[in-house]
């Protein structure tokens, strides 16, 4: 019963496969190679547009260098308090961007909100050169609490952003989860939605270590190679992201591993709904799960074998506050999720014993 | 025939089939997982001490974070004029040590010799804080050029570079070539020969991508997962680098893949030597060959599908300079170079065509 | 009538014919003069300890150069939402520190409070090294809305700090003017008070140019001539920095400075809470006064000759805020400041003109 | 008899009175004040052209600001091996660019000529990203050894660098004692000669602490004030700036001040010429002098009282070394030095007493 993090789950066995048949032979070094420009190809097709793409280990990675493209170490970046970008990146942002500030946008609410962003514009502080000034936003689809941003809602954030010459990024590395979530096109929710750049991750849903820049705007990507290769994150034998990408991307492969995910959080969210001891926070849309509970409660499940997370709760409004005997605790499901984990988790908690 | 780099060949069989195996289940994310451990444990035994080791998919990420350990942003890190740090790291070293200096060692032979080590150090304008003073010296295992430093080499440099408080790196994206080469025990090149912190690089011998970096210091690694993290190197499945850090290690396999390759460097040099129409430039050690040939021979060569790169000659001394009709080449073979790709690399030298 | 900025008058006559007496003759340069000796040699005095100062140009080089010694680049540096660090330094604090990053503290008080710390420190994550962890604490001193910590005061937010090995920055770009408003001895709200390094600043109250980085734990001193050198902050000339310092700190000419401009800002506090047009926000207590006025009034002052600065509202309480015919201003007095111009200005807003 | 620095000095006369008569009255801050705007006019007046201007504490600030203008932190920025930005500004090139790369172009000159540029830029490894490449040409004139350009070679080394894509910085803090040994506008050897962003240095002749950064190309500029601002170097007081370089520049000052210490240097090597106990290293251009004198008689003159710096001689030519009973000394004079200690100095070393 693993609902620790999406990322504690290996490669699904497509993409491992795609590893092992990619292994074969001499390629080039350095992304000049037959598997990386498959990989990219696959992408033009998947978001039905022109593009740039680049490969890189790590969500960080993807998110810093893509920002990087986007501001002025003198600018800042625009994020929801409880961002990956701020909160769990360390001082990433402020290295690959040679020192951009990163803002909270304070908000009540796990999505940004069009009055949220609004309400931040009109007063920021704006006299250059003593202010630092914002440059990009920083949107996660889906969030931290699994909330999926709708394509008008994203679309609505971007245009006011370009309105301020506020660039978007996205931090994707939920992405398929939400695009599972809203059965769209990925182009709905991504350029024709206004997005800049996406980082889109394949990691948390089937591949073992593979994020993708992508850029839109072919114009912003004209630095990344060099940030890439300056950050140490150009690896040189570009198969290993290329196989992963291009096995992931083909046959719908990453929506139903996604999909799937995401099912197995909703039957999580059902039970769970259903089990008066416990308090759902927010309605489950991709595949994280957000539940306060008893601390008794949560010590049986780790006894028997549960693992998952505790979450801070201070960010959540005074009436969902958990009192002194509960927790909140995140649930996150992934490809790799069973039916018969759910299953036995839910059982456990809805026994009697404590 | 491909002797373009040795990063061009993918993982050996025993490699990749230990990722395979260890794909499967739940494992703890960033590098807190059974594979990551075990592969620590692998180092120690290996190279018979304690130590710390991080993993980090390239090796410019590796050497540059290495160094960040090493030295203050204020300092200056010095190594051979065509060490990789400074000829093909980009400004790497400079991002990830938050803006030391590198500089070359004045030399004119392919390893830094006492000599020059110790001229520099005599001639070095040393008024804080006026002038960026030395405060790391990087040697590479094998070298840029396929040349071996002797166990006594190294601990000479080592130890002039301790008496001015100088910490010692070591590039070894191909220490392994070395270690094969000179049939040492590995910490007889490295902790015994004074070396602080060695780079161990198994990308270019064997693994898909994986490079480790080891503080025989303990203490000089306090900061580095901090570092690596900024810098968007923690990968979350760790499986990915402790699964193939095992496998390489374990039963002698890394120093039998580099042991072949070596041989196919000898065999290319036996042959090479033999043939009136090439000059070898270096007595070959590693893994790599560096040869002149006439122009008119590689183009040859190509046309019958062989790959390698043509080498900048600038460096040589004036005798050994190439004429207008001839270039300097590179050869690299690799764990997978086959000795069926030497002959008929060399047997198309050998012909009377061109 | 300038009530600008404190940073719109000269220098004081005392300091302005000191760097006249500096001139004749040759010095050592880089701050190996006398001038710059007897300087540091009057803070010893002044401040009751031993310590190490360093001089630098402005108040961004001072606070961020200081701040650069508390922190690692990896870490959070906690001040009041509106201190000058994070509003209006642009991204200096980043640059200089390598990266690490600011974070303000929540609160509704013009002062951070023992409780809006306990509360961030409690509510922080801490989970290495993905998140970034606080360092420093800085705390400004008088406040950027004039209101001036208790000597009680900053020892237990010290204190605390202490306890989480977050080291304590002072910015006192007005430090004199709270000194002259609580007539204690400068140790009291510094070192004795548990303050790790204090920027003391001069430019507002007398001197032309020149703030001092005083550290009163000198082993935290060890890098700052490195940092300064290396941001370009050395001056050859250091008689420019040790006669304004040395001038200002004599005969107690620097608080009769400051205890004139904090007269001026009682004068007019005492008027304008004297006049039903006006709504004073804060208390007086420094040189700064913040008052809500209309926007005829201010229209009228501007065209009679006054400067002020309208000032950010959003900051304050709900009840405070300015209605739609009126705007925050902010007037700050300087040792420049005559009684002549207060009378002035109060007379126009006391006039039934408008 | 100080020939230390000409940086030992106070301010001219005239200067010192200029900044005393701008003290008086309100100003408002960050450079928006009349002075500066004054300054900046009479730059245009000077340099027959339209340009930006802006104004720094420290030679250091000045060229490592403006060459942040020029490279991208990946870049590269070549300069002479013996120029002040390598050897006497610590790290601040990498920390101001954000970590672009100093290279020293290899040469056996004091000044850099044509071929050794040439040669440089035909073996300079161009393959990005892996290459850090020459986005800029730093000269220095005069230089550190005291040489002065010439004109026509300022633009032959301009006119290659720029085709190749290669911006030209100017070190100018003894660009005044250039003008005055080559009796020309100061446009000649500017902007007419295709320099792209001049640091004038005032500091080193005349004035008290100013150096001003000067774009030719207004579209450089666009960042200036920004980078400015994040690296602690906009004062709020501009009137010490302004007042400075006002009075500086106006009636030939700065030219008359630099043609007194120019006439100095040329009495000192006229005397040292004829002196068979002296070698003089390079023809004396402008305002430095390179000596090799025996050590008894470097003992007498600092026992008489002489001021001076031994200088590293092992970048001199074999046929130029010092003797084991010799060493290089640098004299350096000033619009402060006199003719009396010109000859004072002289004196003793033509004296037997040693």
């Amino acid at each position: 019963m693993n609902f620790g993090s999406d990322n504690q789950s290996g490669a699904s066995p497509k993409v491992l496969q795609a590893l092992v048949d990619a292994n074969q032979g001499f390629t080039h070094g350095y992304g000049e190679d037959q598997y990386t420009q498959a990989a990219v190809n696959e992408l033009k097709d998947v978001f039905d547009c022109d593009l740039e793409a680049f490969f890189v280990p790590t969500g960080t990675a993807a998110n810093c260098l893509a920002l990087s493209c986007l501001v002025q170490p003198w600018q800042t970046i625009l994020c929801h308090p409880q961002a990956h970008i701020i909160q769990d990146e360390n001082t990433a942002p402020e290295l690959l961007t040679g020192g951009a500030r990163l803002k909270a946008i304070p908000t009540s609410s796990p999505k940004i909100s069009h009055s949220d962003f609004v309400h931040f514009l009109e007063n920021q502080a704006k006299d250059a050169p003593h202010n630092s000034i914002a440059g990009a936003l920083s949107l996660t689809q889906s969030t931290e609490y699994g909330q999926v941003y709708q394509p008008e809602e994203i679309a609505t954030l971007t245009r006011i952003a370009h309105e301020h010459d506020i660039q978007v990024h996205m931090d994707g590395a939920r992405f398929t989860n939400a695009l599972a979530h809203l059965q769209c096109h990925p182009k709905e929710i991504s350029w024709q939605a206004g997005v800049d750049v996406l980082c889109l991750g394949a990691t948390k849903n089937g591949a073992l270590t593979a994020e993708t820049v992508i850029f839109f705007d072919k114009d912003k990507a004209a630095t990344f190679e060099q940030r890439r290769k300056r950050a140490g994150h150009l690896i040189s034998k570009g198969r290993l992201f290329g196989a992963q990408i291009s096995s992931w991307l083909s046959d719908n492969h990453w929506i139903e591993l996604a999909t799937h995910a995401n099912a197995m959080a909703q039957a999580l969210s059902t039970r769970l709904t259903n089990n008066p001891r416990c308090r759902l926070i927010f309605p489950v849309e991709a595949n994280e799960v957000f539940v306060i509970l008893s601390n008794k409660k949560i010590q049986e499940l780790r006894e028997q074998g549960a693992e998952f997370y505790e979450w801070p709760s201070s960010e959540l409004a005074p009436a969902d506050q958990p009192n002194n005997a509960e927790t909140l605790i995140r649930l996150v499901t992934s490809f790799q999720t069973t039916a018969q984990e759910v299953d036995q988790f839910c059982s456990i908690l809805e026994s009697n014993q404590t």
